[in-house]
């Protein structure tokens, strides 16, 4: 609930047109459910202004955000707001099945990654949802520091979200906006399952 | 990213799939981003389900959730999933512009909840989503009692999810799953603006 008043105005001879303009780096963390969910909601603000959306989904199980994946499809083919391209890292692939072993997994990942910089090279995008992109970091199976030092030199005004539990500090540090989800109660305490319409 | 796994089976009679259609009510709380953005999110879900979607927004400018009405209308009119109805409390009315007093913004918040209660009773949608309204009920325009006793007694399998900050203690109290959306940096402390695509 932002009220429209910075809390301070930077010395940096910016115009406030310029710094609106910024180009932003948000991390969804924490245990917390809402961290994919918030990601994919900022998409449906950024497809009404008409960017081009690219979603890179690092993620466990196919089951997972088909809601999401249809919803967005049938809005970028729509024709009224901008275009959606959703990428799945290794189609099929999840690391809950074991199907692979850990290295397709890894193979899987920097793939999607090396797709990723090359994107915002040309500057493909708009939006750049990193789904779930928080794993591959803290598994090592993609460097923190390279892709630190992507997004820092990234050209023109691409906005990128990077969802998951447990962000590696150093992408922490040079994120403009971090929300952290704190689980406060869940179904699942009280034994509860997941279910569809909910979950996925 | 729950595992799927419970963590305690209840000794409560039912069997897991009774369980898993129990009716939810989640809040998303705190004074982070993301608490309407991810209830939105979970709409796409509901849409994808097929789901009879209502959303009901008691929020401050007419600019605000701008991208998600029409991501949500152009959803509920492609005839692919739910519909979606969208509810503004007092069309165009604003509490940040002051306009109206605040007997007529408290009528109004009233007239939209009685509005709920009805469709609850009618059982007219499968996910209602009441943003930002936690502060009618903060501000003592709707009695937090009523609003209770409402959402436990509500027939048939109806999910809500409620958005806004300082979540009162007696509607957490009957909730299924809240979530805390913690601010741990945002733009706005460095002086930077909202802007569009982003906040709206």
């Amino acid at each position: 609930m932002p009220q429209g008043k910075p809390a301070v105005v930077p010395d940096d001879g910016l115009t406030t047109r310029q710094r609106r303009g910024r180009p932003l780096l948000l991390v969804h963390t924490g245990p917390g459910k809402g961290k994919s969910t918030a990601a994919f909601g900022l998409a449906l603000r950024a497809w009404n202004q008409g960017w081009p959306v690219g979603v890179f989904q690092f993620v466990k199980s196919a089951k997972w955000r088909v809601g999401e994946e249809r919803a967005l499809k049938v809005l970028g083919e729509s024709g009224e707001g901008g275009t959606v391209a959703w990428h799945k890292m290794g189609e099929g692939w999840s690391w809950i099945k074991k199907s692979g072993t850990e290295a397709d997994h890894a193979a899987d990942a920097r793939e999607g990654w090396a797709q990723i910089r090359r994107d915002l090279a040309a500057e493909t995008y708009r939006l750049y949802v990193l789904d779930e992109f928080t794993y591959p970091l803290k598994w090592g199976w993609i460097d923190v520091g390279e892709v630190v030092d992507t997004l820092a030199g990234r050209p023109g005004n691409q906005h990128v979200v990077i969802t998951g539990r447990e962000a590696p500090p150093a992408l922490l540090e040079v994120a403009d906006l971090i929300t952290e989800m704190t689980k406060v109660r869940h179904p699942m305490d009280t034994g509860q399952k997941g279910q569809k319409g909910i979950e996925w």
